[in-house]
């Protein structure tokens, strides 16, 4: 009966299945790319100072103050951001604000799973790019979609694609090109010089505070790029996307860009120390630009590797699949996190 | 050139204005709805005692707990409970999770504002259905849309409807309903039984913390219906729509039921003091269910006593057009706010 008052797509669709989020502090948890270090100290105190009365009021529906910041950061105009309740929201509006009924959307394989899962949503074709086993770039000249998403670094392979590779296909793609940088902060490079150079005209760089920032649960991602795509996304927003707490906590995070750069700085290291003592048990581990490792088990037997960790309540990530089910993606976590997991592997010679 | 890479209905379309938000301290600001007082001071400690280091983990992207509260209050059970970013984002996800490409999205005329937007954004049909010049309800049997967006109490009219009509419509009618009750703590009655029946297949109620809970800033909305109904839009929402800090605070207004009830107590009591005055001096002022009056003056010149009042700092919302275009909504504030109005009006013969 109900099932015919449910749009078409909506009901033939499997929907996202976000990482597993287990209740209990004796976990170690490296499954949800989380920063393992708590926010800013301005956060705190962002928090604390916070008048519950202003609560009563309409937050600013174009969030300026933080995006004037934004705008500051990356050297372009208020008018080139937009801020958004997560990337998840800016993800979820370019597929509106740039693919008519009848388009479609790209992105690579393996990458974001979320990617086709938009696609459905946003009930056009979706249009997937096979990446080798190497997984590094691969495009042909003729690909066509409305909207590509690109991860870069790539999830979860951890790797970060070839600059001139990405700048040489923005620059030929007859779409939108929207470069998904969650993980930019943790690389050696980004893409945002494309999204603010003056010639572009098509080629979006999406961040986010969840990584990066250890902001996770307050949801701020926010994108740039040219003026009139990002008006584009301004008129379908919600009215008040960004309530008031999130939008004066995240300009707190923004103004100590150094608490930030010191947090990465201790997670690449620990990134380091992992990758080689996994390297060193004889595990293929992929040199990651990320917050996380995309490793091959050196049996091969990535799924019961998952499954005895999480019998031993380290979480990490399976994704089942010809092109990723013999790798595991590993969170980085604090040196103590990934202690007991080399600890583990150890003791089990895994 | 990059007309071409915006979706065609979203290049054609216009945004929705939501109502001023002037800067300034020694403003009267009786124009978008905001509840007057503070919220309950429980936010308050939710928010003092809320640990930031909470915040570099992922927010429950289901709200379970916020969730179970909400169900208890209106006795059905969790699976028929969705809670969004705002009303904002329950009505959007609406649009998609109940209406088909070619499909269509109805509602009466006067009502908000954002509902012809949303088709457009939606890149369906609008199916817009007249009220007459008194505002009650009216129908046609043959009437048909995929969604139909019913506001109860309506906005700008602060009128209810009868709720036979509603509930005979509701049975009747073969889309998905979803009833907009914004406004409905301050009315004498609501549709929510209509929502929790066990034989309801199609009937959707929407509630928002924005007015009744003081928590416009906050942005929290939620929706109650069949479970069924409620899947659909969990299927498609964003991962995290709902960040940790709004799940904890709203949840925190919500146990304070007393508080909320006493603030819409004095509210109305200043209404209806408002209502008497305004009557007094001519004015037409329809039988507010909500928390603002919609009020003709006594010389039918809306635009001219909006015009010379925000002159004066008081700002009140004006919409234009033939059906409204005599009337102002006065959000009713403070018995201060209130009475800074009066006497303007007193002192110049409006």
């Amino acid at each position: 009966m109900s099932a015919s008052l449910i749009a078409k797509n909506v009901a033939a669709m499997r929907a996202y299945t976000p990482g597993e989020q287990p209740a209990g502090t004796d976990i170690v948890k490296l499954n949800t790319n989380e920063n393992p270090y708590p926010p800013s100290p301005r956060v705190l105190a962002a928090l604390q100072s916070f008048d519950p009365a202003r609560l009563r009021r309409y937050p600013d529906p174009l969030a300026l103050a933080l995006r004037q910041r934004i705008a500051a950061m990356h050297g372009c105009a208020v008018e080139q951001v937009f801020a958004g309740n997560g990337s998840d929201e800016v993800l979820a509006l370019a597929t509106r604000a740039f693919v008519d009924d009848g388009g479609s959307i790209g992105y690579f394989e393996p990458s974001y799973s979320l990617y086709p899962v938009l696609a459905d949503i946003r009930g056009v074709a979706r249009r997937p790019v096979a990446l080798g086993s190497d997984f590094a770039w691969r495009m042909t000249a003729e690909y066509r979609a409305s909207l590509f998403f690109l991860a870069n670094p790539n999830a979860p392979t951890s790797l970060r694609y070839d600059q001139a590779c990405v700048a040489g296909f923005c620059a030929g793609f007859p779409g939108v090109v929207l470069i998904d940088e969650a993980y930019a902060d943790f690389a050696a490079g980004n893409c945002m010089p494309l999204a603010v150079a003056p010639d572009n005209r098509n080629t979006l760089v999406a961040r986010t505070l969840s990584k990066s920032f250890s902001l996770a649960g307050l949801r701020l991602g926010y994108v740039v790029g040219p003026a009139p795509l990002i008006a584009a996304i301004y008129k379908i927003k919600d009215s008040y996307n960004l309530d008031a707490l999130t939008q004066t906590l995240a300009l707190a995070a923004l103004n100590d860009l150094d608490y930030m750069r010191a947090n990465v700085a201790r997670i690449v290291a620990t990134r380091q120390r992992l990758t080689s003592r996994l390297r060193g048990r004889g595990w293929t581990v992929l040199d990651s630009q990320t917050n996380f490792l995309f490793a091959r088990p050196g049996n091969g037997d990535a799924r019961g590797c998952f499954e005895r960790l999480r019998a031993a309540k380290i979480f990490v990530r399976y994704f089942p699949g010809p092109a990723t089910g013999e790798y595991l993606r590993i969170s980085v976590g604090t040196d103590q996190e990934t202690d007991t997991l080399l600890r583990y592997l150890e003791e089990h010679a895994l």
